[in-house]
């Protein structure tokens, strides 16, 4: 099965247990609200888009027991509150209960249900967009390559693309933001490489984005978030991909933590950095990326590691004295000024104020799937 | 003891075994070279100036027991073996032998475990003249940031540091390099928080420079690699301070991986970047910083982590899948245009090559156990 969140002959909803990853692929299923509710509380689904639709088809399963306008209320509310800053999941929830709320309780159910199915389809959609924009952008970079070095083709020519986080198929329907270009040139043939950050502190580049282009047969290799300067150094990164999490009216990208890093050793070097970004994370109410709240989790996302121990068995570990202090904030800030260029389902900006004040104008203007907001 | 190697009432050499800590304080003898030889090759002592003292007594105790030509021709051989990558291992051992050479063999081995314990004592002096130069920086540092707040003393301004790596006493003999000015403004009384960079892959960050700081009170946070940028970009830092492996003929530093990202962000914030660099680190041989080789390291270092168990056992957890390629570099190159000033025991000066001619001009006129090369 190709996507991410899928239903099964018997009409079931299906996932993967993303903490299991990436040394056990665990399906699970999705039969109640509750378990929809856990399943995004405990992050055994991550990732916006993801996120987003798993919480409409928990505003569904809810309405099957309860589609009065109460129950519709008391859904709504109970899912958003599963992880409270991922700003798509209550959109999707929004979504779901403006389509539902005016029609016949009887109807609502079967309503959620299939409103949860297009924003599936529209994430597809969209993403394939991404892939699509953003694979052309690298053609032509593999293109100039060639060219610098005096060849017609891009024959013998390998990109080596740097990706920060999972922003990968795993963290949406399918294709991902961040990976779709690079799932898409693979397809075509295109020799492709990506250097996989391991994204402290929960990993999920080495557990994730590792784990789905190993999958795919994509060749890849997995470097301490601490590489990354000296490889872009050394001339060993073509550009560096990554997704977000929010943009910024002037195009400053918040994205997870350590992402600014990335994009100053990228322009401290010449390479093009890359952020893919459906329309939806645009946040034209935000002025800029410093006036956007910082997350801070947990400590032990920092004091503790997850992993496997050499019987297989899973183990956590602590790696920080007992007296230490931690802090732990999730995202950054990229400031626009080191952003090469924005990749949307509706083409390619620039990270700036009128570069996406373009993009929503196009976006506006566009009808069908990858139109959806 | 305040030493990280020291000798006790019946004579026999003992330090800590750092692949204990942060969790145990666990002493341990050097009763004999291949004591010493297993210590420095399983990395229970690391930290360039400490590996080189340990092999200066390695050397002695061999001589003990064969203190013929042949048998210092082999101790030096064996030892020098045992990380042939530590500039300083060889160095103390090159001391240690022209010391004992011309004597009679009988005489030897007290000469060199005398020798040992000056390469020690040269040791502690030079990181406590580091200590005091890199001090008054960081003073005049809380000066200009009250008189930004319009205060005439600096009282209630603390000084908020980054590190990265362990630059601290246990790589050293005491005091460290990049952790001298720390504890030395800490003695003084001026309020000074560090932020620990974790430092993968080996988590020297994590493990030894949160536990030595731990162990003096001095007041710490540690925070994931990822996480420093945005805390300069947010005003959290007014320095960042760092230790060497080497600094080229042009001022280009290399150091632990990630130096290089840690300064791109402090250049980008206007944050001063201090590197931490006794002379015996300058290696004028060597025109600039890409010309360092990288000394690539075990993938295992990636893909595992050792830390501790709820019950406080040891554990070693895999975190990468199994069949991702790892890359581990294990330095990288921070230009010389990013650091703010190199701080030697023979004073501050500029990271470029007039700047290095200075200082090391100087260090030929001085006399004295700082004097020492």
């Amino acid at each position: 099965m190709s996507r991410t969140l899928w239903i099964d002959d018997d009409g079931t909803l299906r996932t993967l247990d993303q903490t299991a990853l990436p040394f056990e692929r665990r399906e699970f299923a999705l039969r109640t609200p509750d378990d929809c509710e856990r399943a995004i509380r405990t992050m055994q689904v991550r990732g916006a888009p993801l996120i987003g639709a798993v919480g409409a088809y928990g505003l569904a399963l809810a309405l099957r027991a309860d589609a009065s306008d109460a129950g519709l209320r008391r859904a709504h509310e109970r899912l958003a509150a599963a992880r409270p800053t991922a700003v798509n999941l209550r959109w999707a929830l929004d979504r779901g209960r403006e389509r539902v709320a005016p029609a016949d309780p009887a109807l609502r159910a079967q309503l959620a249900w299939d409103e949860a199915g297009r924003i599936c389809d529209d994430d597809v959609a969209c993403n394939a967009s991404i892939g699509e924009q953003g694979a052309r952008l690298l053609r032509a970079l593999a293109e100039r390559r060639a060219a610098l070095a005096g060849m017609t083709g891009t024959d013998g020519i390998t990109l080596n693309l740097l990706t920060h986080c999972n922003a990968g198929r795993i963290a949406t329907i399918d294709h991902g933001t961040a990976l779709a270009p690079v799932y898409r040139l693979h397809e075509e043939g295109v020799p492709v490489h990506v250097w996989v950050d391991e994204t402290r502190p929960r990993n999920q580049g080495a557990a994730l984005t590792a784990w789905e282009l190993g999958a795919r047969g994509v060749p890849h290799t997995v470097i301490t978030d601490n590489a990354g300067g000296l490889l872009m150094m050394q001339g060993r990164v073509d550009a560096v991909i990554v997704g977000c999490d929010r943009v910024a009216a002037n195009g400053d990208v918040a994205n997870k933590v350590g992402t600014y890093l990335k994009a100053l050793a990228a322009h401290d070097n010449g390479v093009p950095f890359y952020v893919a970004c459906p329309v939806s994370t645009i946040d034209a109410a935000m002025p800029d990326g410093v006036s956007i709240p910082i997350e801070e989790r947990a400590a032990r996302e920092v004091t503790h590691l997850e992993g496997r121990l050499d019987d297989g068995s899973p183990a956590s570990v602590r790696i920080v004295p007992e007296g230490s202090a931690v802090a732990n904030p999730a995202f950054d800030i990229t400031p626009a000024r080191l952003v090469t260029a924005l990749i949307t389902e509706h083409g390619v900006c620039e990270a700036s104020a009128s570069g996406l004040r373009a993009v929503l104008a196009c976006a506006a203007r566009r009808v069908g799937p990858a139109g959806a907001p």
